[in-house]
């Protein structure tokens, strides 16, 4: 079963906006188990619509097409649409109410051309759009000329601004798919997101285990991120979730504690709730990684009852009169080595009073590098109730990627020492 | 002339990733004069990607695809590609000797199954991957079967992560496709940058002045994002570069400071790169943004000659410990006010010594809000040599975009007060 998605809008092949309907919907999609196969974007041209339109109905079960519903002069998805299916349009009464109401509870005269919203093509579901003008429309074309004999397609356009579609999807698209063309096979999905690994290393730890799984069909793909690496497995058909459940036993038993969460997790956001369980807190002291470490944590709602201070100590001066790290340990190893790492986490715990502390040091370059301490060198150091321990790590990506993957390094630090204590 | 893009991953069609490899693509083209016609986005799946690629070599005179070009065995890009053209592909040494090279540079391994990367399709020009080992490649196919006689198409594979995929298209693909398949119209363009006017605003004002130019055929739009809103206009054809000129002069006369910067311009950039002329310093004292501001000033190289401190406050006891706020402050009026916020810019320029040091205290939510102070209430402090000055201001958004917003205004209070210094 096909489902297709085609974006329209001039500015997402400006680049002057980011696609985000095509994350949401495919992200809905595949929880209500189908399968989206394509997602296209086009300009707000008639040709280009038409075209990917004609192409789109040739292939899929299902298509959901976004924007091109309002009432100026580039909104073409509705005539245009219309006229490939070789229907005319009517005006539908409870629309153009719909329409009037809008503008009469916002005490404003109804513009003449929004009245073109409420034209619907002969024999669409007419989908209300409770917070705009434009309501969503939905079509099953049958039968469909451009598919063999038989298949028929459901057509749905939604409108293009995220507070009207989403809510329309959710109050009327997703119940009616469900009814009038459910997805043809139980779908279950498992996500698991790993850090410590590289792509290359994890494959070849899990294909042996998942061999049996994978011949009977599993579908299995990677996907690494800056510090981390997600896998996905996806059964289908009958017993699939009993598939996807042994999958990921097996994925966690072969990666063991690399694993550090599932599909709604971040890094951040489970060594937050692992401290919060353990009524621990912590604090974190920074210098090349410029405030990325408590940026993340603070990110995760309740870091307020975790994280007690945080500073950002780029010079020497600040590293001594805020953390109290010792002017001779400066000059004897640097401020990038082990010795100062390990004074920062230890003045930082004792500064803010927190159960565990995490220090960055490191050169993020470009410049500052030399033979025995190149760009990308960075000790992590961790002070705790049972001491410090101090890690040296090479990251030499550029400045953003270094702070990533360097804070993925040092909250990794804490959440592997929690583990075994 | 047509340019598309296709986006391989199924990560884009079950919805874990964000596309935005289609929006910065996009974005860059459209800067060098290319009109991007389609994009699409198929999974890791032979046949959609070898569908998706000879559909789109029909129309295409450019066609470039993002990601499949990794070592595992969902990354089939370059092997189907390979297939569909007809081309052999042979190991290359040069290829092989980056990845070797890469493994080297962090002390590990090359990992057998890397090598895979290093086989090119006979006929393509290597793209050296400065950031990861898959190379790119570009393929001039000629004569294309799937087009018109005489017409060529070129098709250039990027790897798919962005920090491998941006740094290739800047250094090798544009000037690439410049020189190989050049824009047929000459086109000028210029993007502005601007914070503190909301989109609708912006239009008012400059509708009326650039009406000439418009009528003209000069291309104009409009985005917001979180505390700023970008403006384009684009001229094409005969003195191109004379009306972009034109347009943006007429631009930053209407709009005055709230213009911060251009195309390659970040607030942070433009404030560290402004402090560093004046050999000024800065310090920041952050609650309810948790590092959001000193993350963003030290994305920018040069930060550290900027940046003295910053300190992550969020307990009414790491405020008084670290900057010095009264107990009495704090008592009487609470953490967010304005009396706490002008006590914590004050602490951190006189614990740091920078010339200039801000602050925020806010109640970011969700929870935490008050009829007097509602969620999303923020005070933002500003000391500097000619004394102190707090901002009030009410950013009722979710938790990372009330972050953003937040840092804007706060980056913005310093920029205008050295406007006028």
């Amino acid at each position: 079963m096909n489902v297709e998605i085609i974006n329209t809008g001039s500015e997402l092949l400006t680049g002057s906006r980011l696609n985000t309907h095509a994350q949401w919907l495919a992200s809905r999609l595949t929880a209500l188990g189908y399968h989206v196969t394509r997602q296209l974007a086009v300009a707000d041209h008639g040709p280009a619509i038409q075209a990917a339109v004609r192409e789109a109905l040739g292939r899929a079960d299902i298509l959901l097409t976004t924007g091109g519903l309002g009432p100026t002069s580039d909104d073409l998805t509705r005539d245009l649409i219309a006229q490939l299916l070789g229907k005319t349009l009517r005006e539908d009464a409870a629309a153009l109410e719909n329409i009037r109401a809008f503008f009469a509870a916002r005490n404003k005269a109804m513009p003449e051309r929004t009245r073109v919203q409420a034209m619907i093509p002969e024999g669409a579901i007419v989908l209300p759009n409770a917070n705009g003008t434009a309501p969503g429309l939905a079509i099953e074309v049958k039968p469909n000329p451009l598919r063999a004999a038989g298949k028929t397609s459901w057509l749905v356009m939604l409108p293009g601004p995220p507070r009207e579609l989403r809510p329309m999807f959710e109050t009327r698209v997703a119940s009616l798919l469900r009814e009038k063309a459910p997805p043809e096979t139980a779908t279950a999905s498992r996500l698991i997101r790993t850090t410590g690994l590289g792509e290359s290393l994890i494959e070849e730890r899990v294909e042996g285990p998942l061999r049996h799984l994978l011949d009977a069909g599993l579908e299995f793909s990677i996907c690494g991120h800056p510090g981390e690496v997600e896998v996905r497995v996806t059964a289908r058909g009958g017993g699939a979730e009993e598939t996807a459940r042994a999958a990921e036993e097996i994925l966690r038993a072969a990666l063991g504690q690399s694993v550090y969460g599932g599909e709604a997790d971040t890094l951040e956001s489970v060594l937050v709730h692992e401290l919060a369980r353990r009524k621990a807190t912590v604090a974190v002291a920074e210098s090349c990684t410029g405030g990325h470490l408590a940026n993340r944590l603070t990110n995760v709602p309740g870091a307020s009852n975790v994280l007690l201070a945080g500073w950002v100590t780029y010079s020497n001066a600040a590293k001594t009169k805020c953390l109290g790290v010792q002017v001779s340990t400066l000059e004897a190893h640097g401020a990038v080595s082990e010795p100062v790492a390990r004074e920062m986490a230890e003045g930082a715990r004792r500064e803010s009073g927190a159960t565990y502390a995490l220090s960055i040091t490191g050169i993020a370059g470009p410049g500052g590098g030399s033979a025995e301490k190149p760009v990308g060198t960075v000790f992590i150091g961790l002070a705790g109730p049972h001491g410090s321990q101090v890690a040296k790590m090479l990251n030499p990506y550029d400045r953003e990627t270094f702070k990533r993957v360097t804070s993925q390094q040092a909250f990794d630090l804490l959440r592997c020492h929690l583990l075994v204590r």
